[in-house]
């Protein structure tokens, strides 16, 4: 399908365009051991959401998407590197609601498939035109090592109950959020986007991304647990420090704080749950969260608005931005 | 410093070159703890062999060597990338004589670490001339997924007895001796040469790699054991195909294939590498062993010797080779 690079395509299109490109897709190494996994993760192949940011923002821009469907290929490869590799450091034994890879074959194979992922991404990501590797290996190259840091913060935080506000954002900006704005910007690139709007669609993403981050801690706590694919308190049990954590730190008082401080080593696992959902409760953090995710939103709407583009170009990636924010999985 | 595209440099000027360069290197990811085990892992960088395959060929074919030291970077970190993570696979405790990055810190820090080597991998690989990019990046992720596919094979063989000669030497072609041969092709794209040239250079580099990796396995088994900073027999106690067993198992009656499978769960330690080691010994592995070497090295040696350069281009190169082919750790 070659596609007029004044078509707007909706973002069911463009996910289907990506569907039906990749859904046979096979990959250069031969070995079946190492490759099974990699096949297995990607058969759930989850939200898609990062490669539909980049489509979506190469379509705005009015950029080739049969150029763009490979780096998008690559970002998502990227990205299930980064949770199969997580999933191992995390001890997550679920994972898009099926066994996650090193519960399914063995922590070897997942470290091992998902170095073949990594490679595999940047493969994909360099199937671009000679002239935009530069640009787009040096930011992601940048990007993918912010990644990283950011996982080893999230492991750092375990262990600590001070994490501030600051620190807490700066973590999930790196996590998540930088390969969301990553992403888009390379859409950007593709479309050959001038430096002021590459920048613009990058810090879109950012905010994006720090929103939908917030609402996936909240959702780890509050969501309905059959349709979010992860163990409801998944979070608590891990200690790991959310959005939620940090604020009810935040406004605990000193007994309310010994409670929390009690509840990291509390061995039965529902009672933690329930304990520390009923704290935050308590706490009102609830308001503070969504209060929060709005900014957040809000603020990443108002650089896609900047943008120098007639609005109809941008209704996708609102539309887009939209259904993010409203998820409940 | 310049360098004059016509100069030729001896092995230990170049590896002075590179040590220089890359003493205080410095990464862009700013995290501490992410950071710690990288360059804990780089302060004690081995023979820097790839690298200086890769300036060699640069140097040869008369490129720029001021270019080539960041992709020589760039092929030393993926191939530390790769040794830190087969050590925890394989459950190696030791690496150049110390701790190995699991064992220092933990298997998390060495996950994270190690995939933060790949990410610096590919950013100093990246730092070419844009227009030798796409074929540098093509050659090498080809390349890189070969490695892990041959670690993959590494481990398979593991629980087999019958490996035979065959998927031994595509085993060590893959997780050992295609690096050899990129870093040498790397230099040579690098430095603009024939499609001819380029070929021939790997190929040399393919079948010194061969030789080397037999050598790494007879070192193993019957190397000194204050030069060589791995445990003597290292291979023996984790049931790893080595040239060594796949030709002993070739070799072996009945009777002392019987003793050598008992020997696969024997539980004393140093019992096991000595009764293995006086099999090998019975079977006279240890002469065909050297046979195989010197024929890879003289196959390897013929390449170079096609290759359409004046001879005294080529002599650090052979020297380099010898001093590889001839190695005692």
């Amino acid at each position: 399908m070659k596609i007029n690079s004044s078509l707007l395509l909706s973002n069911d299109d463009l996910l289907e365009l990506y569907v039906d490109k990749f859904k046979d897709v096979r990959f250069k190494a031969e070995n079946i051991i190492a490759n099974e996994p990699v096949y297995y993760f990607i058969s759930s192949d989850g939200k898609l959401i990062r490669p539909q940011l980049l489509l979506a923002a190469c379509n705005m821009f009015g950029g080739d998407l049969d150029v763009a469907l490979y780096p998008a290929f690559g970002i998502q490869m990227f990205h299930n590197f980064t949770l199969v590799h997580d999933d191992i450091m995390d001890n997550s034994d679920v994972r898009r609601g099926r066994p996650s890879v090193h519960k399914k074959y063995s922590v070897n194979n997942a470290i091992i498939s998902g170095d073949l992922m990594m490679i595999y991404a940047y493969d994909y990501l360099s199937k671009i035109d000679e002239c935009q590797l530069r640009e787009v290996f040096n930011n992601f190259n940048d990007t993918a090592g912010k990644i990283i840091e950011g996982q080893q913060m999230d492991i750092d935080f375990e262990a600590r109950m001070d994490v501030d506000e600051v620190e807490y954002i700066k973590m999930i900006g790196y996590k998540t959020s930088v390969l969301l704005a990553e992403s888009l910007r390379i859409g950007g690139v593709i479309a050959n986007a001038s430096i002021t709007n590459k920048e613009l669609i990058y810090n879109f993403g950012l905010n994006l991304g720090l929103s939908f981050q917030i609402k996936d801690d909240w959702l780890d706590a509050f969501g309905a647990r059959e349709k979010f694919e992860k163990k409801i308190g998944g979070d608590i049990l891990q200690n790991k420090k959310t959005m939620l954590f940090v604020k009810a730190w935040e406004l605990a008082d000193e007994k309310t704080k010994e409670k929390i401080k009690a509840l990291m080593t509390h061995e039965d696992e529902d009672e933690k749950i329930e304990n520390m959902l009923n704290i935050y409760n308590e706490l009102g953090v609830n308001d503070l969260i969504e209060n929060q995710m709005t900014e957040y939103f809000q603020k990443g709407l108002s650089y896609l608005e900047k943008i120098e583009l007639p609005e109809e170009r941008k209704l996708s990636l609102l539309d887009f931005a939209h259904k993010i924010y409203n998820r409940d999985f």
